[in-house]
């Protein structure tokens, strides 16, 4: 995870997937959602969400009966819908021809903006840097 | 930038907003929405996912028009709004003890079974990993 | 057409088809969704909502490109999201023993408290009702 | 409730809080929604939408942990949520010179689509009407 980017590697294969780029509608089902056009890739963002929401009250259901097994369970499904929703936002991205790294660069900007101490942000991303250089 | 790195460096940042590691909720609007409870921060995925949608349909409305000045607008916009997608996301992770690295490697794993062609996704990531070591 | 009344009417019908009173997933789509439970028709809700919010982004684009047919189209659309979005609120107050009367009562109620004049509502709905006696 | 056609007379209302029908901003939370557009009222309309979602999430883990009095304030919340889509429903309504009664009128017409028996509600209807001339 930690010296590939995977976001943008994603985005690439989403990008074979557009019809101009000899995506298969048969095959794909990115292609098959690109080729419907916004709508039906758009309403998936507002579904994914809303089960992503779902899934967090999950483990919040779990962890106030302090059932482990379900804790882990809900979390799991968490982990999967929150990943549906990026996957989905990724779709519309390449849609519009933007990509991941668009969205990474104003996250950034924008949690500098936020409430959240830049310096701290510069701190932690620049021991990271060296970590993965060792 | 590597996107996928960027975005552990932002969730460690997330970390230390938890009023645990000395979060303050009076400085940071994280550390508020995190003493908040899970409601305060997953009620905001659903609004961010409907705001994303919205700049979309901008976006579609400016193309139909033919508005290239609407259109670049419209596309900024929502970037803006799938990077405050990703960031509630990302604080409900937090919140969970979930990572955007569980999101990612969940994301690669669905991405593999649901039509995306495994082994492009792998050249895919070969190239890009023989161009960041030049 | 009495709008209250109908919807009274209309969550009659739902609590037949719930299991417990005979309903049959085989033959009723809201048998089946309430035999699948909550996050079935929860997750719905969301999804109704997100097209709702895109069909009137339709009627934006149409009034804006002042094009009547595609403007006319957009809001029967959107009537029709929209009719989605209450039926399976409906779906949901039915599973939970509670009823669109509780939500009608709870609108009153809601409306004059947030800046609605009460007292313009009370003349209204005393004028609309000489009317329906006339 | 039953006798009164609550939710026409509060759409007559929400006309009234149009700037054109001299609703003010100033002292009315529904003029300064129509006043801003949109937007302001479509997004309220997702946000809502996910905030019916988690109030039955508590619900359901107030009935899984046999909490009577959690489930009680829950329900009373769910019914509070759904009374706030269903008003930004209708304010977007509203903006678009829509009613409830269109949107009822699709609902009656499409639970006899989908699965729910047409010949029930006809008669459900009747009775009902028949216990209201009484």
């Amino acid at each position: 995870m930690n010296t590939t980017d995977t976001l943008s590697d994603l985005a690439r294969v989403l990008e074979t997937r557009k019809s101009a780029n000899g995506g298969d509608p048969e095959t794909s089902y990115v292609a098959r959602l690109l080729a419907k056009g916004p709508d039906a890739f758009l309403k998936k963002i507002g579904e994914e969400a809303t089960e992503a929401v779902m899934a967090a009250k999950d483990v919040d259901a779990a962890q106030a009966m302090s059932n482990k097994d379900s804790e882990a369970a809900a979390k799991s499904k968490l982990v999967g819908e929150v990943a549906d929703l990026w996957f989905h936002s990724m779709i519309a991205l390449a849609h519009y021809e933007l990509t991941p790294a668009d969205v990474v660069a104003e996250l950034t900007r924008r949690i500098g903006l936020s409430g959240l101490d830049e310096k701290a942000l510069r701190k932690v991303a620049e021991r990271a840097k060296e970590e993965r250089m060792k």
